[in-house]
């Protein structure tokens, strides 16, 4: 089952940057780990801004919310979820 | 290169059902030409609404708004538009 | 799989009375067959308003999408969904 | 007499992790000692995020508002409320 | 039971002047009709617009909807509600 | 003349405690004076929040702002100022 | 005492020209008259709009609403109200 | 050439009293300086707020820029700027 | 003195196609002739939308006013306008 | 390919002034250096703000990133971009 997320990074000015860097190479392993297990199914930049737009691929939605409330970001990130669905016109047949 | 678009279906309820049928007829047979040629990379439903989110991959700019005005919908929809490119955590080949 | 689905109606004005009745009451009736089965388990008014609140019941985005779009009142009503699940401090045994 | 209240949490990131802890589970028990006084009757998380939709059943407005200002999240969540009221559709005995 | 009800009067301008009237003297004689039953407590207009403020004095919110979606205008206003209680400054007896 | 003000209050969660109950006292205070002069009309709490809906009653514009800049949480609160007039539907002699 | 009032024309496109021609000049006189009384003290448009920001100069609440009530645009227009009052730095004996 | 600029004052509650009072009484110059070269024509209290409405009567756009720009409160506002020119119906010689 | 000038297109669905053409060829020619003129100094389509992000060079805002409102399309277009200067750091000489 | 990029500067107040002289020498030698390359292509101030309107000249979406997330100023910047494209009534050869 699909979800659009979009997440833009808000993370405070006064963070030292030791903490940003090491919150940042987590969110890196723990973001390439749920693409691998093939559960964070793309993952875009959004082109001039420090925000993504990421299509997950879960059992259920308590399902999303675990791997988002897991991310290293989480408590620094303005998130937005819209569920997803087979479109009558795709042809696609991997966009369930 | 690719574009995020959400599109937002308004067809005024006035329309006659049978210019609407015609409609979006066109609209899905133009969808699915663009699909083929590889444009209009992945078309979802978002649920519980008449909208969709889409990827299109395309030359440049003049490009996507070639496709997207010829939407035979296009003067019934609401459409949002952001720039993408790879996200430098992204391990899927076709991110780009 | 639960989701809140708000619905806020707006009927033009200039809909004749006759086919404003004739929708609503498919629309009450699609309404109750679908409590009758599970998969709308709450309805509520929301008070000084032509809205509701509701909390659909099923199994997954593809379902809500075929429930929410079949709803007679569908092209006349602004539709807000929100995916929920279990909270961690919920005691009750539904609120899954 | 029925409230739809949603809460998103905004702990500052510069509260201590001690404090952070402590104000949790003060939160969950005043929470679950609601719920088995049947006034906090539904909590769901909403998938993707660190807030919820819940349902209130008090007495009266003043009722509701002793609860909700009594949270010990209360000063770090926005807060929104809509009264609710049976809806004429409902087939639902306890969707009072 | 106190509510702040705020009422934005939005008159089709294609509705015929005597249906204007004809609608807006009902309106008039509903709301003295629930003023006299201390139903409707407070009645402002809003200096500069076609809205009003109003303090509405009910049993529950299943009153609220009723007297709410009775009025007249009800089809052509947007209608914000808020539910009030008394303040722990006030020392007005009926600020309920 | 009469003026409906919202006032929602935010005090920066790092103010110290004693600082906090030393302004809402003093807050308090001016609150009852301006009440007993009849400035301060009426005075409701908003159910489920930190916020209220005043009426003031005042000679004019400058008088307003004299009253609302000296309350002492004026610099933690969003103030919205609307102004009242007769309704010409309102039975009720004070609702000038 | 002073008011400023922001006015956007909005002309539903399918009105006929000559109703058009008759109320903007019945708006244009009763504009002029009430700048002859001193009522509607400035009145400038808006660069690049069908809109403009006006200074009223008024007994209280009640007249204003008399005045805006009556314009000949009125149902034809967005308005905001902002009360007015001498500013403690201004130096200009009539920015009352 | 008339612009119309509204200022919204927000001072950071920790900045220390004294500092406050030495911007704020170096804005009081500078803004009366400016009322004295015809630069700033009028300066209105927003009644129940903490924020201005002015016209500036400047050369150019350039010219606007640099008076708001070198406001000691600058920093501390949020400012926003409409370009004025004289409105057809206007009787008043200097509403230009 | 520049302007940046934004204009999205909302022609009524119901306007005739002859109409909707005649409106747009006369407004094709009278931004042609603007850009001959050196008044409309850039226009650029926004991709995916039926709008353009302009850049006018007027002698003053009343020469603004008389352009835009002389657009034939003036009527059908939602229109934000921001007034331009020269940036500190701009090392192009026509960035006026 | 053109993009549309708007600015607007956030410094916290807190920053020391050596810190923020620091970043914006940066900036200025940064987008002085992009202008010198033709990718920085129009740079304009929005009189009245510490804002900036720029006109953009890439490759594509990627390299719009690396430039727009290598300024200094990037984490104190709200960022909104807009693609742009040949407009079809523009006369101007260069605005592509």
């Amino acid at each position: 089952m699909l979800f659009k997320v979009e997440m833009k990074v808000n993370i405070p000015p006064e963070m030292p940057a030791e903490k940003v860097d090491i919150i940042k190479s987590k969110e890196k392993a723990y973001s390439q780990e749920l693409q691998r297990q093939g559960k964070w199914r793309h993952l875009w930049r959004v082109a001039g801004s420090y925000a993504n737009v990421s299509i997950f691929d879960v059992q259920d939605n308590a399902e999303l919310q675990d791997l988002i409330s897991g991310l290293p970001l989480f408590p620094y990130m303005e998130i937005n979820v819209a569920p997803l669905c087979r479109h009558p016109s795709s042809i696609h047949s991997d966009d369930r």
